[in-house]
């Protein structure tokens, strides 16, 4: 069986939704999403607010209930039956995020085995055959098939293969 | 350069000892562990002190503050000069476990880089040279090196090379 290692944030959680959602509460300003393209939410807003937005990731209750993408379940519970699916989220640095994020998977994802959920830091470690990522650099160091999941701040890069949303995974691995 | 996957539980801390410890408080007798070989504490303890002692992993304290065997931290300072070492902790099924194990490695072990430490349930997606683990099962999955790191439950094994404690780790690593 194939196994395929899935990000979680941004790539099943709307991360970069609720930091722009704190931003706006904050900073009483909108954010378009589609002029951050090439950048994180830090980079994006002005330099005097920059501190405050790398802070966020931080507060206690961040990572509480993040929004999830739409048809994420249903295509992991999908992938679940012909794949080896593990969920690696380089979650370490946060631990504010730990026990939301086993209190999120146990509710909006009951069919992952909870074995099957890494925390970690690099990724360069996982052996897997698929590896869906917003981050170029966990693709880089990924010894087997990097799938950019697209996501504002990785916009410009064009190396990887590309999934756009939960249709695009689903397809992806429908036609292989 | 090679890389090292560590466990913590029983292999960096001494987690039955803890177990013991809560044991032969709640109870009033003392455990010998000489008479434990081949057995974990659940399966040494009388059939109606089994529930109880399965339950302390899942106490709310049980991972404060785990003892840390002798060496161990020397050694694996001195291992980082040489390798890729990665701590290796399955778990994730003990949310109570997350923090407290941040923590511990934080006081104890400020020179390893909190993205080098793993939380997962399985390991063999773990991509290695070598893995100390005192659970066999983790060893025969794995496609590197298995170095079993003695404990009284698999002391009856004889199918991977054994270290006894971190003076066996070091000269073992020395002698590559």
């Amino acid at each position: 069986m194939k196994r395929i290692a899935i990000d979680m944030d941004d790539v099943m959680s709307d991360t970069t939704g609720r930091k722009i959602e704190w931003y706006e509460r904050d900073f009483k300003v909108k954010v378009n999403r589609e002029e951050m393209k090439g950048k994180y939410l830090n980079q994006h807003v002005p330099i005097k607010h920059k501190g405050a937005v790398r802070e966020y990731a931080r507060h206690p209750e961040f990572f509480k209930e993040l929004d999830i993408f739409p048809e994420c379940q249903r295509v992991i519970e999908d992938l679940t039956k012909k794949f080896d699916v593990f969920i690696v989220t380089a979650t370490m640095p946060y631990p504010n995020s730990y026990v939301y994020k086993y209190e999120w998977m146990k509710k909006n994802f009951p069919f992952i085995d909870i074995r099957n959920v890494v925390y970690c830091g690099h990724k360069y470690m996982i052996d897997a055959d698929y590896m869906i990522d917003d981050h170029a650099y966990n693709l880089e160091t990924f010894k087997g098939k990097g799938l950019l999941y697209s996501c504002e701040h990785n916009s410009e890069d064009t190396r990887f293969e590309r999934l756009d949303n939960w249709f695009d995974v689903e397809n992806f691995f429908l036609n292989l």
